[in-house]
């Protein structure tokens, strides 16, 4: 089975069939009970029921129904009310919050799967005939509201345009190593084609399993492993999209000296300007080892010390995560005590030995860095990563720890369902800066957090790490937790995330460094951008798609 | 004395002191009459003389010129026909041809040097209400018309803004490694600052000696060792630009998801949207080590193949060039005989044990080969790069040979004002694509330049060499050398520029890879960027400068 043709969940997070397995860390309901004053009554709530959620109607008319029947084929599209909820919004904390509450505002009209670009190009023009606001769809995992089909003055409904059905593979070029596929592609599909070939794009994010080409290029998102293999705009060597006036199709070399650079301005447009249908992503081998370890820093500082140094000396692994010490401490909490009590008494033993060093996960920095690659350069490579971790004291875990990260990457957005159900919310954000400001960044958005949460009489678990590092700086990715208020739970994110986007645009950082923008971020992301980028921005919307139907409100277009 | 100050050739290039030693190279002549059929009688004729040109007079009025006083000061604008002449045109062969045939249409009217960014938005909106072309200047050796004042309906006359005076370091942050400048910081004051504080931006493109900071960046350029540091765009983190309309400021982040990336639209804007006014730079330790190695290939598709394996496996040199055959030949021309016989005995014994393995410069490819960096690491790496070489039939010839080239690479361009005066034209041109099409594009821009010069009865010699290359492709370098077409020199160049344009987007490849377009490559743009791409273009154009006063005519814009 395909990943795009698995069973998701509309309320919460990816494949039904999985869940998070909280019921093996009681130590973590515990921690969250004492921390945030939540009382946790039963493990599980049932889900929600699709019975009890209302939709509004689709609004189009009998003949532009008709219309899409005539261009996709009446198998190719839905008026369905499953799959409009799919499709009516991301997967944001705010967006699974109105989902559990029954708020569904947007709904898309219909929600179309094309075939081909010929298909895309005639559901632009009848979109732009009959003023429909169109939506680019390609995995839905968007956390900033990026696929919510919004109403703008002029238009009558919206359609989704979902590219699930545009998943070829159009060429793969081992010589030049780069590989050609349609946007809809999924992240497994693309990954499984290219090792087929030996290959590999090594861009993975959370959303991996269930997001896809088209939507990483048009956020601008970052895989976990950037830090060695770059983002998503890094990885694009050439795009094609439909606009409503047409099509653009970036000539597919490696590097050129011809104006604006016109990949770059499709990477992040956020299906604002138009559906990108095709991309050349520049590829590598694919890796013969997937080397992870865990470490522990006596203190953040010195494991972000360690990072910069990295970075700047031309060591660099794929992929570094350090936790400050409230993430830590929470990780710790997560722990999955082993079932082979030797095993367990042995990792209780070195968590003593470790605390007598004064090393310890409640004040301590948990760190994962993983390198990829062939077996001896990533060898020699981690070797001199350990050594730079060492200098900046740091000790080496060994790579159980690190491959229990890996091999559990992907769970953790399941247990975000679980803790609504525990009256808890967890919302994650994340930016960039330079390395000489990481510290300030770090301290002053996690204090906007926290008093924004104690704003709503919440306590707060806020933690933080490192991830996705450059020569001149890094990303910082907040996770926070606190209690949901019961009455007012979008005012209280609301409240929150308007804290911590001040906190970090008073500080000179950027308000996304791959979430992107969609609706939720577009205040401070008008202030970052700048009056003249805005008008800037603008007129590229002016010119490509003047009417105006281009995935309406996002970027604040 | 600062490198701007100064005095350069209008009619040439570079330092009015300094010229191309010739007259040690008494095989090169012998070779262009045999190869060219040329005669030179005069190894040196005589430079054109100022007097003999007739510059078309100022058309500002006296108020504007007065106006111009009051923003800038009386000593920081004029009108003198040197400073005219000098900023009338950039560096490209029909440039210099034009020069040297008394043809100058397009003189500024007069030529500004602000202190500010301040004074630049009083002279834009000067120009925007009188009516006048506005030309950003910085080195001026743009090779493609980058920098001629071209008239345009509905403008009254030109202005040329020339940003030598602004040319501050505004900070050095060593933590994140990072510098920032105004723009009109030319090559050599910029490294000599960063050297101050043993750091090193690593741009050295041939113009470096007298081009700078905004000229590299509008121009989307890439300096000699942009195999391992990349090209401009890759090392600007942040851009500030007036336009007409108001101030474009680029949030100072490593990296982000806000969007599409507006330092990506400045990049490659050539003027055409407002006046790059300061740059952030992402910059590295000063290098211990400059080693550079000569080696020699069988042939040159050994020395392409190794490249590509250089690249693709990650061990990456900051500078190749692999010269084709044509090129080791014309190469070994320009051999300064060593003074000392017996060194020059030694050469000429290699040259023949060379020989007798089957290796010359005739047949075979001579390729320079350059690693930056401490002295450890650079050792290491470039005994892998010799590796990956003599696996791909390269023998070494040591480092006194790179270090030859290294220590000459700026001064070929002075060799081209001597050829001038014997005839023979020479210009470069160059491109880049993806691995799987090199040699097919190497093939037929050949020989399509090759046949446009034939068609100009004309033999020819053209060269080429692979140089800045990435895991996807390369850049490929021509240089070509034919008979002047006594009476028709501006026509012939035409005829071969159009004829190697179409081989080129007849191939995919790219019209540039780092000279940019200016005006000259408009056609060939237009093409390559496709008719969205400019629709897109135009419209960035009308938000930013919508009375059209920015460098007219460039980009075709």
């Amino acid at each position: 089975m395909k990943s795009n043709e698995i069973e998701t969940r509309w309320w919460g997070w990816g494949d039904v069939r999985k869940t998070y397995p909280i019921e093996d860390m009681p130590a973590y309901v515990e921690y969250l009970r004492k921390r945030l004053d939540v009382r946790i009554e039963q493990l599980r709530v049932p889900d929600p029921d699709i019975e009890k959620i209302e939709l509004r109607k689709s609004r189009l008319k009998s003949k532009t129904i008709e219309k899409i029947g005539e261009i996709v084929g009446e198998k190719n599209f839905s008026l369905e009310k499953r799959d409009r909820l799919y499709h009516s919004m991301g997967k944001s904390y705010r967006d699974l919050l109105r989902a559990r509450l029954g708020q569904i505002p947007n709904p898309p009209d219909a929600v179309i799967f094309p075939g081909s670009e010929q298909e895309i190009q005639r559901i632009l023009e009848l979109a732009e005939s009959e003023r429909l606001g169109v939506v680019p769809f390609c995995g839905g995992s968007s956390v900033v509201g990026g696929v919510e089909p919004l109403d703008r003055d002029g238009l009558s409904g919206s359609i989704t345009v979902d590219l699930r059905r545009m998943d070829r593979v159009i060429f793969v070029d081992k010589v030049s190593r780069r590989a050609r596929f349609e946007a809809g592609i999924w992240g497994p599909e693309l990954e499984g084609e290219l090792a087929r070939h030996g290959l590999y794009l090594g861009h993975g994010p959370e959303s991996f399993l269930f997001s896809g080409l088209g939507g990483w290029i048009a956020s601008r998102g970052a895989g976990r492993q950037s830090t060695g293999y770059g983002k998503i705009e890094d990885m694009t060597e050439a795009v094609r999209m439909v606009t409503p006036r047409g099509l653009i199709d970036t000539l597919d070399v490696p590097a050129s000296a011809t104006g604006p650079d016109l990949v770059q301005v499709i990477c992040g447009s956020e299906g604002t300007l138009g559906i990108i249908t095709e991309a050349t992503m520049k590829v590598r081998l694919l890796p013969k080892v997937y080397d992870y370890r865990g470490l522990i820093f006596k203190e953040f500082e010195g494991g972000v010390e360690a990072v910069r140094e990295m970075l700047q000396s031309g060591v660099v692994p794929e992929l570094i995560r350090i936790s400050d010490s409230e993430e830590s401490a929470l990780g710790m909490r997560l722990r999955r005590p082993s079932r082979n009590p030797a095993k367990e008494k042995a990792t209780v033993f070195a968590l003593e030995a470790l605390a007598k060093l004064g090393y310890s996960f409640e004040s301590g920095s948990y760190a994962v860095i993983g390198c990829e690659g062939d077996k001896r350069e990533t060898s020699v490579r981690m070797k001199k990563v350990i050594g730079i971790c060492r200098k900046n004291g740091a000790i080496p875990l060994g790579s159980s720890a690190g491959r229990e990260w890996y091999d559990h990457r992907y769970d953790h957005p399941y247990l975000r369902d679980i803790m609504f159900g525990w009256g808890v919310m967890t919302d994650t954000l994340e930016t960039a800066t330079t390395w000489d400001n990481i510290m300030n960044v770090y301290e002053k958005v996690r204090k906007a957090i926290a008093d924004a949460l104690s704003d709503y009489d919440s306590k707060s678990i806020v933690t933080c790490h490192l991830s996705h590092s450059y020569k001149t700086g890094s990303s910082l990715y907040f996770i926070f937790l606190g209690k949901i208020a019961k009455g007012r739970e979008v005012e209280q994110w609301e409240h929150i995330k308007r804290k911590a986007g001040e906190a970090i645009l008073s500080c000179g950082a950027t308000i996304s460094h791959h979430h992107g923008i969609g609706y939720e971020h577009v205040p401070w992301f008008k202030e970052e951008y700048g009056e003249q980028g805005m008008k800037l921005l603008c007129s590229l919307k002016e010119a490509l798609d003047p009417a105006g139907i281009m995935n309406p409100g996002k970027l604040g277009l």
